[in-house]
């Protein structure tokens, strides 16, 4: 699927099930508007699947995996090898997003879009553009072609879980260096400054911290981006997981499936695909508050606000897992409640 | 049980068992500390249940259910018969908390400890101490003997889960007018503005509003309860729902039962409860962070802080039941994730 057709036939969500499903919801036996968020959530999902009562029962969290060439740089406290290491883990069901995914009822799905590796194990699906990418403080990440690629494969993910029946999706990913991407990525379109998106990653020293700061500005001065171009962001900066999960992103509107926020990276993502394609924006969830910086501040400038604040900094998708229990909760909220006609009560309204 | 037998026999965390817990968290394959929050949860269960992967399988929530002689005053923006009418939803499975519950695999156990009506119904335990409080704005809510009782009840309450092998306890609540109760406690023990405590309840309007804060004023005015007394705090300013749920509370750390914190009336619960026996607040768990003002100076006071933000005010258990899904979650990740033994990587610890 081409990325230009896609982001041409991308429609808005339902309006006439939403306000049905606000109905629904004003009809529950509860205060008015008391199931907060949880509200706003089942209306969404039955807006973006155009069924007042939407399944969110098959449910994928797509991993993106690569390699990220500016770890030539030691931005990162881990050697390359680990990225290959825990991509491979992924098929062995017992790291952190196996078990909170499996925990959740979900799938991963998990793809090898850069890895600097040859990966050749069942459940890893080969889609590597290249063995990484290039240093981006050096110059760009990759070419154009290269980027839009990433993202068609990010799309065609999505296209191909929504033929095996996904009806809620999650974004993870898995690339030592890529906390370095996504820092320079939405330093780069948001504006602020490097010192507020720049983290410690898994565990970064002090040094190595400061380190990082200057490694992020010289690949922004070096590369120079359009801060209104997503897609030139990202093929400046980005990796070839980032921009495969703007795919993703970009993806589930287009084939009208939710799909939810992980970690900072994966905010980085999501913030190139609504700079890319703005309409996109009411398809896209949050989950868990990374305890990175740069997460933060990319909430605010999408004006999003995450739920779920458990100082987790592991990525993989492990913030989206936890998300699917509160997804689950709200439709099973919205669809199992009774309503005042079961209750008999009348409606929690002011009487004065 | 007494509770001052109870209050002399509540034994600190296992120590040697969570020092165990850490080692076993340190040695799986993620960065340190990664999982954040759940990795203090899992240790904290841990010490709690003295064992090193502690089941969280057996889930309650125990909903104390009482009429507040305050909303005489018009404190609320619902009729007193709406507290009978809930507790009776509540067998009938449509309920917020129902839906909720089932949905995270957790039972009701709903207590009658002071409905202003006979309630006869299957699922409701008939422990009624008397038809509603006095009127806080005019004097005491209760006797010394009945505040006392009321407690007893609650611990008696978490005894009886213990013996039907619960691993994990929730509070929860239904009593028109105990957002009111709650203000006048929380103002009262942390010494906060009454303004800083009350918010709308469920629903009121401005004037309502104003005046809600008036009677919370004159409620503390005329009982002038010793802040540092929390039994005294209860007996003048409570209700028999928060004075039951404050023994739930006692209860959990007595038998060593992991107890979960829900909305504001709850929190208020756990602040009489730490008051009373500071040394219960490691057996204490927070979960959703209240839409109402108080909740959060309550947390702030308690030095605690909510996980899950979604702007809910329902109460009834609601949040714990959200709640409950993290908690499962964090011992999922704990025992089920493999260790670096496993992984076939270094530990994620700096290289330089």
């Amino acid at each position: 699927m081409k990325l230009e057709y896609v982001l041409k036939n991308i429609e808005p969500l339902n309006a006439q099930v939403m306000e049905a499903a606000q109905k629904k919801l004003d009809n529950l036996t509860k205060p008015l508007g008391s199931l907060g968020k949880l509200e706003g959530m089942a209306k969404r999902l039955a807006g973006i699947r155009e069924e007042l009562i939407p399944s969110v029962k098959n449910k994928y969290i797509i991993i993106m995996c690569a390699d990220n060439g500016v770890t030539d740089k030691g931005v990162s406290s881990c050697p390359k090898s680990v990225t290959k290491e825990v991509t491979i883990n992924f098929t062995k069901g017992f790291t952190g997003v196996n078990v909170l995914a499996r925990h959740a009822g979900a799938r991963l799905h998990v793809i090898d879009i850069g890895v600097d590796a040859d990966i050749q194990v069942e459940g890893v699906i080969n889609k590597k553009i290249r063995k990484g990418t290039w240093d981006i403080s050096e110059g760009a990440a990759m070419t154009r072609d290269e980027v839009i690629k990433a993202i068609e494969i990010g799309i065609e993910a999505v296209g191909e879980l929504k033929e095996k029946g996904a009806d809620l999706l999650g974004t993870g990913e898995m690339g030592i260096g890529n906390t370095t991407t996504s820092s320079a990525v939405a330093a780069a379109i948001t504006g602020a400054s490097v010192e507020e998106m720049v983290g410690k990653g898994a565990g970064l020293t002090r040094e190595g911290y400061e380190a990082k700061i200057q490694i992020v500005k010289r690949a922004i001065e070096i590369n120079r981006p359009n801060a209104k171009d997503g897609i030139d962001v990202l093929q400046k900066l980005g990796g070839f997981d980032i921009a495969g999960l703007t795919g993703c992103f970009i993806g589930a509107a287009y084939y009208r499936l939710p799909i939810l926020i992980d970690g900072f990276i994966s905010s980085a993502a999501a913030l190139a695909a609504i700079t890319i394609a703005p309409n996109i924006k009411d398809y896209i969830f949050t989950s868990h508050g990374s305890a990175e910086p740069g997460a933060k501040r990319i909430f605010q400038y999408l004006d999003m606000e995450p739920y779920l604040f458990l100082d987790m900094r592991l990525g993989e998708g492990t913030g989206v897992a936890l998300g699917f229990h509160i997804i689950d909760a709200a439709i099973a909220a919205y669809s199992q409640m009774g309503t005042f006609n079961d209750a008999n009560i009348e409606k929690y309204v002011p009487l004065d």
